[in-house]
């Protein structure tokens, strides 16, 4: 039945007034409410009629889209990313951790003020009556909320989190940044002595990238404590070294010289300590301005401890000491560090030389379109971020974490492979009729695999022909197939083909005994 | 340094007057914006001084929880439910289901009038400029949108989605009821011959429910057309059609007689049709009257095939027909089914009989905490649901689905299980220092051990006694120990204790030389 705007004004017209006249009757509420509830379904109708899309012949016509910055995966894309997932998580359970689960949306004030600039990026949920609710937008803080009310269970935990969260960021999709997208955190809280935890996140973050096979990757290490020092050294106002900071951590996303000027014009920073860069790493220690300040003392202290683990854990290799990275997210309080990969890393010049430390002049020359997907993994020790929601300083827990950047491996890995080849299901035998259709058979068949535990499938067709059943077993790539004709069904058999062995032809295959079937299907999925 | 109100008052007060005074002096952008954000944070400190918990002696002081409805899992409780989600997965996988995954909101207009009367649990996002949108209901609509984008390549798919919904319902928390919660759904998509994609769906309900090993279940089995036809035969006129399946779908929820009041008084439904219930399973192929309605005989046929079907696959035994199943969500349009377990369907009284066939005087007995949690998988077949997506009638694609109530026997295994006995995370080896706490071999070793692919853990301590050593191993229910001193590492060896063995005392175990450790380890893990 066709519905017009006219046939559906006029019905909600009636159903109005149906309604005006049962209340006026004094009819039991729960009779006018589901006369309401039929008006309310017209209304919805014309509104979908009449709406933004415009009044097409009166046919339903929606925006046939995802919100902007989200986007749906399909199966051949879930099948990579579940991969990447399971490597990654066996990783993590290697090293001992559990997994938590958190709410999509926390309580708006547990998010607020936590992530400086950026807050202006959380979703808020629309009031409608109760509690002011957000989108998560890490998975950290609800991670801090957690330990902080289960304090007295969890003084220590590795735990691991992948999940979903939310950037109301312009997107730019092609680059893998998304309004809607996943984290992956891996975080070690409790109070241990110093740098063992914080060495076995980058060792964890390192057998990451490894499994993950996405190429050569180093990890950037720097240290807030080192930085604060420099920066009171260097004469910074305490107030100011958190925007500074932040300046610093634009390195590799800006070109150095924009950097410097916002560090030295706006932010008031002497260019001799902002221009000094990597080549600080090797005075630091001797510094004795910087040795007498306490907290790059105690930066460098840790610093020094972090590479004797790290070698003993076979990483050093890896691993960058990098003045330039600060991070832009305010509750660091420790080591930092951030893994950039070739393919992710900002792109570099015919010389080998990253963009960043070019001139301004050199990087106008920049495709932007080749500008690679920034960090692999990042993360750092935040010892007070906990502390923000416990009650007490006893309810303080420290923490030192990492996030893999599963998208930003997606990316990388969806460039890599012929999305077409990757077979998303797993089906290991199709049920195959030679003649008259014999679906009871076939059903039959299925469900004696199904019960043994092989992933089967047959078609949903009463009478099908042969040429299409065997096109499916080609197309999902489904390794045997069991053919089934009304001679051999009456003889008490099947006939198993291999499908990966192109040369047998239609009529390939052998027979087996019905109650041989199972057995020998099973030897040839190598799961006897 | 404490923060008090007073001192937070003063700072923003002179943050604000330094922001005045850049802008009267046309300072850059840049620098009014650092100097905003830090004005921003400060006042987000002190509305979290000042907020709804009171001014409790200027601590910061946040409500600790979850927004109403929502929860955390802990580890313990992730580790059951990655269990029934890996458990149901294979069955899916098992069927050659492949997954997709789709945002967690929707633009507001794809939601709208897909879900009658419930559309006013939907969760709004904040309107913070650009698209409306709305946290999805259930994974059902998103995928039909899906289907209806991507029609093409989709003529025919089976999918599954395991993944958390949103509903502004009331919660009742111990039900497993909540605001936010997982769906775990499987549909088959696509043009087939009759009721085999039905039959195999019912399948891996059963499947599913059977590997869950929740105790006995039933699925109740009903047709959308069937009851079309009886509402039609009986009179009631097709715009009330709708109201009254909804009444109809109470039945396990209310008690009968209440039912029937709203059928009857309400709704208007002669008392005779609404209260002859099953028995009317028995006459409907014999009653002419319901063979002449268009609707009902095709429902009754599509009945009768389903049961050959399930018949094959073995699984009648499971069924009943249950005239009383009416299913409230709007887009069903064939079958429809609802399993229910002892533990999942409401109590019974002494006599076997269920409570909501008992007059009202016997429910009003009730004690409600010992009400099951309702159903505990539930489907059917839904074939306009995408066509309302599609821009033409050839874009339409028929479906049939089912989920799994994974939250219901999340909390029906809950129940079954001693909480604390749970191993949440899979450590297989601690390596343990007997004197001098070791701290680099003991790391040297656990290196190895994970890149052998063994997990394996250590204590985060310089010096750890060794009876804290063996408890974690206790607690954390880990198998084996290494277990090192100096004399054994001078000689090259390490002690492989198994902690599983009580008898052996703390001395216990054996020893191998270093090169021999992950080799040993790996046969008694049974790696090798």
């Amino acid at each position: 039945m066709e519905v017009t705007p006219e046939s559906l004004k006029a019905k909600i017209k009636q159903q109005g007034e149906k309604i005006k006249m049962l209340k006026a009757q004094n009819a039991e509420k729960s009779m006018i409410d589901a006369e309401l509830a039929i008006l309310l379904d017209l209304q919805k109708q014309q509104a979908s009629l009449t709406g933004d899309e415009g009044n097409t012949k009166g046919k339903n016509k929606f925006t046939l889209k995802t919100p902007k910055g989200t986007r749906d995966y399909n199966e051949k894309e879930m099948a990579i990313r579940e991969k990447v997932f399971s490597t990654i998580i066996s990783v993590f359970k290697k090293h001992g951790a559990v997994t938590i689960d958190t709410p999509v949306f926390e309580l708006k004030e547990i998010l607020s003020g936590k992530y400086g600039e950026d807050s202006k990026l959380i979703y808020d949920l629309e009031d409608q009556g109760g509690e002011k609710c957000s989108l998560r937008y890490d998975l950290t803080v609800p991670f801090a909320r957690f330990l902080a009310m289960n304090g007295a269970q969890y003084q220590n935990i590795k735990r691991y989190q992948i999940a979903k969260v939310y950037r109301r960021d312009q997107p730019a999709m092609t680059k893998g940044r998304m309004r809607e997208f996943y984290q992956c955190d891996f975080d070690v809280a409790g109070v241990f002595d110093p740098m063992i935890a914080d060495a076995e996140v980058v060792k964890i973050m390192s057998e990451c990238l490894t499994a993950l096979d996405i190429g050569k990757y180093t990890i950037k290490i720097n240290h807030r404590k080192i930085l604060d020092g420099i920066f009171q050294v260097c004469g910074v106002p305490e107030e100011r070294i958190r925007p500074i900071s932040s300046a610093v951590d634009k390195l590799d996303k800006l070109p150095w010289e924009e950097v410097k000027r916002e560090m030295v014009e706006d932010k008031g920073l002497d260019p001799e300590v902002a221009n000094r860069g990597k080549e600080l790493l090797g005075e630091l220690f001797q510094n004795q301005e910087l040795i007498a300040n306490k907290s790059a003392k105690s930066g460098l202290d840790d610093m020094a401890l972090l590479f004797k683990y790290l070698e003993i854990f076979g990483i050093l290799g890896e691993i960058s000491f990098d003045l330039s990275l600060a991070r832009g997210l305010d509750y660091y309080t420790g080591i930092i560090y951030e893994a950039v990969t070739e393919q992710s890393g900002p792109p570099k010049l015919g010389d080998g030389t990253q963009v960043v430390r070019k001139s301004k002049k050199d990087s106008e020359d920049l495709d932007e379109s080749t500008v690679g997907v920034g960090s692999i993994a990042a993360g750092g020790r935040y010892d007070n971020l906990v502390g923000m929601f416990a009650s007490s300083k006893k309810g303080n827990i420290p923490c030192v974490g990492v996030s893999i950047g599963v998208e930003r491996v997606f990316s990388i890995l969806l460039q890599k492979v012929a999305l077409e080849q990757v077979k998303a299901n797993e089906v290991e035998v199709f049920v195959i009729a030679v003649a008259d259709g014999l679906l009871e058979d076939r059903m039959k068949i299925c469900a004696e695999l199904w019960d043994a535990g092989i992933k089967a499938e047959f078609m949903y067709k009463n009478k099908p022909k042969l040429q299409p059943q065997f096109s499916v077993c080609d197309r999902e790539q489904i390794p045997l197939a069991v053919i089934i004709g009304r001679d051999e069904l009456n003889r008490g058999e099947v006939r198993i083909k291999d499908m990966r062995s192109k040369e047998q032809g239609e009529g390939g295959g052998f027979s087996v005994k019905r109650d041989e079937m199972i057995n020998e299907l099973k030897k040839r999925l190598g799961k006897l």
